[in-house]
């Protein structure tokens, strides 16, 4: 719970909290649907077009990320997402003129993880690659 | 009629003409939807969301900037476009590990302009622009 990830991640999620129905709330219980053990996938229909909630779930990841950037190096990283069709999308982040961050997302449906430490891990791994790309190209970065 | 521009974005909007009915009709009658004129701008509307054909339109646009791009330097140039709401949206282009063209959305609704030369013109002109960020950071473009 201490991962800046993680912070920004519940961070983001009590954002949407105006009338402070959460207020009481910790934060685990804000971060359950994110842990989605292998069987509970498993048992998810991959047809369709994923529910709005794990849309805005998947939004609020990359958000998170960004954020998590912007706070290690003072750089905004702003986040976009298309979905297309039936779980198949793409997120990027970009800062400046360098794309610090580019996924396909696949079988969005089925988005989570294990428990909050995978949750933790995978965040911070992405925020880990963001940093190592801006570190690379930083004149590119504040472009 | 003959601008890189205007000719992958003929080449776009065939592309969707599955069954062959646009085959005897006039690229300039392909475009006609590009032309809107002050007056009809004017007289529309810019509440809710804009009409699915503008959007595409706007799509076709911008893809056929990444694919002027690609023609003129080799490097594929993949547009993300984001409606947000009520018109607003994102459209960036990216090649490798460098933005190339990042434009802000506003009143989708009202998308067209003054004749095909116009068109042109601006279409070129995000072309021009994205080859000139190319030319400045070619080793990011090609990451």
């Amino acid at each position: 719970m201490k991962s800046p990830f993680l912070k920004a991640l519940i961070g983001r999620i009590r954002a949407e909290d105006s009338f402070g129905a959460w207020e009481n709330k910790p934060d685990e219980w804000l971060l359950r649907d994110y842990v989605v053990s292998r069987e509970e996938k498993r048992a998810m229909p991959i047809i369709s077009d994923p529910d709005p909630d794990v849309v805005s779930r998947v939004e609020h990841f990359y958000q998170a990320v960004g954020l998590a950037v912007e706070q290690e190096c003072g750089l905004m990283a702003s986040p976009m997402m298309k979905m297309s069709h039936e779980g198949f999308g793409r997120v990027i982040l970009t800062t400046g003129r360098l794309v610090i961050f580019s996924k396909t997302l696949r079988d969005v449906h089925r988005f989570g993880f294990e428990n909050l430490g995978v949750l933790a891990r995978e965040g911070t791994k992405a925020v880990q690659m963001a940093l190592d790309i801006i570190r690379e190209y930083p004149e590119v970065a504040k472009a």
